[in-house]
């Protein structure tokens, strides 16, 4: 099985968006073992956009599109679709009410043109998408199939992995269990990680291994391919115990094991309440930490004490340690033992740093890490490269594992 | 003068790199008023990579292709383009000399792959890289030509703009500028907007319309060609007047100015200090007022309220108003005024509400937005579509827009 992916849209081709859904479906596709040889981007232009798709599939098996199939008049995806395979359009009636029904709900009165969305080319199913009102389509043509998806990469994400894998292994006859596992690191650089396991990366194949890395954080990917998941399991198990032997303490979790997520169970698993005290990240772990459904029962809230006014006057920070410096390990630990008793809580995190781009009483990119648990306090300092953004991101990162560690007694005086 | 773009790489293809230079050159080309309605990505394997390369070459009467031409066994452009040309290749001794010189500069040896960058296919230039050891190639064929530049984005960056683009504009004998003028608007579904606009779309070629939607704001992008960067200007003009008339006070920006630069500019105007007050969003709204450098000279800080006990706390929101109800304006409202008083800031925007999964007080997507200025106070709510994470996306472009509108003197009791 071949498939070839096209993506929509004049603003990819201007540069105004960078095509990121091109490497979400090809590394998808790569972890279902299904070939793709060519990616394509054309923009909203109806002749262009049929001319690649009947080109695309001459060659291929199944074409998955992006983009275009929302309710304006520059989404041309459907009826491009139409011309290539000389295929009518057609009218949903039913999923017309669905959007009727979705705008009702909401109290408003659905603008005519979102009735496009109920439009279809002749032969496809409608795939509903449930971050969207666009649905997804999928319409078979002889041998091959196209697959149309939404350019919302939320959405085309939820609809790729619960529709169009799926139905592409299916189709390929295959019926081989696919078992992904990642092993989730922090602390060490990609170059360094990858060295240390290059011998188990070259001698084995199935699992394969991959690294990812994304914001600090580097992830140990193992694909394993077997007639059934237990056999696919077997395969991965001595490869897992061997990276696990060798990184030892790096992993801290297993596939969908965000830093987040531990930090909140540790908590609950201790009873233990959590609070924040940010400065140059301006909010980045209070959002990370609430991002999970239910953070409510454990984090009671957060404090950004931004100008060092805030400092003394949201968290106590005593003047004499201010006036010692702002960027300071003893600043640090005075906003975290600040946030858990200004905020009633049993664990804080704290961060105080210069994330540039002008330097703030240190160098642009030092960070320091101040950490309180009912067990003790500690502080770390780490020099973080990089631009504004990227310093604050991986502070954020930072800052929930060193309270992770914390939480687990590592790293507390 | 039409150019497609090829990017060679497998791990493009498999989803290990996120192809960003088709973005780099995509914008380039726009901004040098150059057509691109192709960009195609092939992995490193000689027929898929020739025969991309000829069908590019039978339509556009120019080729960029990026990545390929480094020293290792895959990269394969060199040969591709050998292929596709049908000429030979040949061995520059003054190229490979200079590579020698390279490598001894640096005191090591040149390990004898790299004579493989010496290479070039019969009738190329080979062009400098000044970043890297790798030359780019220009090869002249008939009426069309053929770039072939590095894969590493600052190597291919220098040559794209240094050489390519200018040798480009050179041959395409106009001189045509492109403009483009983005009018940011919130407030209106995509679909609401684009229908309002629709007369307007559909009578103007140049500057061409098109809609983009980016976390509950809309982008409505004018892109006019002309001789002359003024000529281009006037084409923009009076469909620019036209949609602004249209559209009122929804267009809220203009080309790069985002919503939070806007805060900070109307703060720092009327000299005010701003202040947050978070439940539901959990830190986002601060997050993305302290992304902006600079921003620590009007923004103070901000309080992540999460449970209720902390909107007392922290805030000071008096119990007989939480007792009524926390996802309320009533609420809202004193948590702003609090923010103003504990934070010592002149405003301030609060956010309550129930972002999910499971409702709070209100139902789920309910969300209740406080402002305080020095002029006056307000509350506004809205019911929000979509999970959890989209209720706070959504709820954070929201809450920097009614502090706009708030310190503009809108929605003000």
């Amino acid at each position: 099985m071949n498939v070839e992916v096209i993506a929509v849209g004049t603003e990819l081709l201007l540069g105004q968006i960078i095509n990121r859904n091109a490497a979400t479906i090809g590394e998808a596709l790569a972890e279902a073992g299904i070939d793709s040889f060519r990616h394509t981007t054309v923009g909203d232009n109806l002749d262009r956009l049929s001319e690649v798709l009947a080109e695309a599939l001459e060659r291929a098996d199944a074409v998955i599109t992006t983009g275009g199939i929302g309710p304006t008049q520059d989404d041309l995806t459907r009826e491009a679709i139409c011309l290539a395979l000389g295929v009518e359009m057609a009218f949903s009636e039913s999923y017309a009410e669905r959007l009727r029904n979705w705008w009702e709900l909401r109290g408003r009165e659905m603008p005519a043109s979102n009735l496009k969305q109920a439009e279809y080319p002749v032969g496809a199913n409608l795939i509903i998408n449930e971050k969207g009102t666009a649905p997804a389509l999928e319409i078979d043509r002889g041998e091959s199939v196209i697959f149309a998806l939404p350019g919302v990469p939320a959405e085309m994400y939820d609809l790729l992995h619960s529709h169009v894998i799926p139905s592409l292994r299916r189709r390929s006859g295959e019926d081989s269990a696919l078992v992904i596992r990642i092993l989730r690191t922090w602390g060490q650089s990609e170059s360094l990680l990858s060295e240390s396991l290059d011998d188990l990366y070259q001698s084995t194949t199935n699992p394969m291994m991959a690294f990812l890395a994304s914001s600090a954080e580097i992830k140990v990917r193992l694909t394993a391919k077997a007639p059934t998941v237990a056999e696919a399991e077997a395969l991965i198990a001595p490869v897992e115990a061997a990276v696990r032997e060798r990184l030892g303490s790096l992993v801290f979790g297993t596939d969908d094991e965000t830093v987040e997520n531990l930090v909140l169970s540790l908590a609950r698993r201790r009873g233990w309440k959590i609070a924040t005290a940010e400065s140059a990240t301006g909010g980045m772990i209070t959002t990370r930490l609430t991002s999970v459904p239910g953070a409510s029962d454990v984090v009671v809230g957060g404090v950004v004490a931004y100008s060092t006014e805030m400092k003394a006057r949201l968290l106590g920070v005593p003047i004499e340690i201010l006036d010692d410096g702002v960027v300071t390990e003893d600043t640090a630990i005075a906003m975290a033992e600040g946030a858990c008793r200004e905020l009633g809580a049993d664990v804080a995190i704290a961060v105080t740093g210069s994330a540039g781009p002008t330097a703030q009483e240190k160098e642009v990119g030092t960070m320091v890490f101040g950490f309180a648990t009912p067990e003790g306090i500690g502080a770390r300092t780490l020099k973080m490269p990089g631009d504004r953004e990227r310093v604050r991101t991986y502070s954020t990162t930072a800052a929930l594992h060193f309270l992770r560690l914390a939480m687990q007694g590592e790293g507390i005086a």
